[in-house]
């Protein structure tokens, strides 16, 4: 992001940043914060990747009133809480400037520009575009990567554990590794460059809370074996960008089979897709929503049309995204100075 | 290759190869075939890689009588079984000459010049010499690839399940991730050239058997996750040649924990080598032979001689082997015509 990095540069020339004193010239920022898949089929908990599309607006002003506010939300029916620490882009931004002793005044936009509650890393985006644009307003005092763990603040915010693989690639971009979270350890892969995601989001809620829930917390170190093996052949397929291996490691014995009864229709749809030509698909993050993989851009639209038709054979409706894998994290629209 | 490969049709060019038919002419090769270490800390039962020493020394002979004949074993101590059926080399050599149709006589010399049960894939040496060797004897019709399913036999003579994180990267070289055993996928993934192998193999016995015997057959999905966490980091590690992050990969909270009470003064082992200068080190296979792995010859050998001291201190005494990974597996080491 050199030229990104080239405008940021010459904005704050013409704003010296002093952290800790509340800032006398205001000025703003707006960004875009991706979806993301996570689990990504045999990778549960421990892997993600970002989109290109959907992905949320995050505006962030200076204030002169000291602390954070959440001035506006839109796009989200009315559920997200205003309250900077319920909300999860409100909470990072919160432990973000905590950590810094920035003790000026943020004023914060939500402009939820994807589905809620749909597995597509929603409160990701919002926390991970939170604290991309505070580091951008307040002079980059936090490399990408030393932002994950705000952005997981975040996430406890919003659904209780600090979970990383959403908010990690959100921020960073392409795949991303969550080797460990305690302490944490986040390894970003990049994508291979022909790789397309198609999403359908359908159009039910399952919380991500229960969606946890009813996952058996023991299993046969036989699965585990398996879905390790896929998962190590995953790892080397994105590094290689070999297609076919990636195909035949886009498998999970032990998440998607119980997670799937949350999902009418769920495994006719992913043979629909795999029969349109998907190197394979899955449940992204807890769901409901649908991830597939293809390698040209009009595999990935027939295999968007192959989910709809699918899913509408068993009454549910959705919304199709057919994107790139983004590998750049959050972008900056546009900024403001007054 | 390609010198071998060259000096393998000049040979054959001399000779010509008759499938299914006895052959008049007399052939001979000997070939060295590599020791491996499996599981590799978090990768239990689907990584593996070769080492450049120890192995075995396999002599394969054309006979006129047909069927396959072990007329000759040495450096085992009298304990490998002189029966083809039920010796690992022999029961390579027999799926292979019976998926080739193959009639003809085949005279096999085993020569260990390594430890049996030991961790270091003893078995999988002799087993993937014996048809590495045969395939080149019988004009190369099989890729090295299509040898691992033969050499799998082996494995299952010699200890009753068709493993194949041994016997993989013995015939491949380098690291090599089994994806999958059902329908076979292995997947080689080479090596990062600085990386060194230290392996202290002690004289104590336990058997494979045993070794998988006491390991729980259900797991919390936490610690698995962990586990894939640290197995998916070891393979990006591992294609980036970041040494760094294999180290911090080279964790296993599942099977090393239970494993390492059959080897006394294995964890103050393990820490002698870490403060010795190794990047991670672990149990080679089933054990009980230690693996660990630096990036310089001379840290190498300093952990050589840290893991020496340490198992002193537990009466264990045992061998030290210092090895970069072998990268192309088996070797040729000579040919005879008469």
């Amino acid at each position: 992001m050199p030229s990104e990095k080239a405008t940021n540069s010459a904005n704050l020339g013409e704003i010296p940043v002093e952290m800790g004193v509340t800032m006398s010239e205001k000025s703003s920022i707006r960004v875009f914060s991706p979806a993301t898949v996570a689990n990504v089929s045999c990778g549960f908990d421990v892997l993600g990747f970002a989109l290109e599309r959907p992905g949320d607006e995050i505006v962030l002003k200076r204030a002169e009133e000291p602390g954070i506010r959440i001035t506006r939300i839109t796009g989200d029916g009315g559920c997200l809480p205003k309250e900077p620490e319920q909300n999860a882009a409100g909470a990072a931004l919160q432990a973000m400037v905590r950590s810094m002793g920035y003790s000026g005044g943020l004023e914060l936009e939500i402009h939820k520009k994807m589905p809620v509650q749909s597995g597509l890393g929603s409160s990701a985006a919002s926390a991970a575009g939170a604290v991309f644009a505070a580091n951008r307003l307040l002079g980059c005092p936090f490399a990408s990567a030393d932002l994950v763990p705000f952005a997981m603040e975040g996430e406890r915010a919003a659904c209780g554990t600090a979970h990383a693989d959403n908010v990690a690639p959100a921020l960073l971009g392409g795949f991303v590794i969550v080797r460990s979270r305690f302490p944490l350890d986040v390894v970003p892969i990049g994508a291979p460059p022909s790789l397309i995601c198609t999403v359908f989001s359908p159009e039910i809620q399952i919380s991500t809370a229960h969606s946890r829930r009813i996952l058996r917390q023991r299993i046969d170190l036989q699965e585990a074996v398996e879905q390790w093996g896929n998962l190590a052949a995953l790892i080397a397929a994105l590094l290689r960008e070999d297609y076919d291996l990636l195909s035949r490691s886009l498998q999970d014995r032990i998440v998607e089979p119980i997670r799937a009864r949350l999902i009418p229709g769920f495994v006719q749809a992913k043979k629909a897709a795999v029969e349109a030509g998907a190197l394979g698909a899955g449940i992204s993050g807890s769901g409901p929503s649908v991830f597939a993989l293809s390698t040209t851009l009009q595999t990935a639209r027939a295999v968007g049309r192959a989910l709809v038709r699918s899913f509408e054979r068993y009454q549910v409706r959705g919304t199709v995204y057919v994107s790139k894998i983004n590998t750049r994290g959050p972008a900056i629209l546009g900024r403001g100075v007054s």
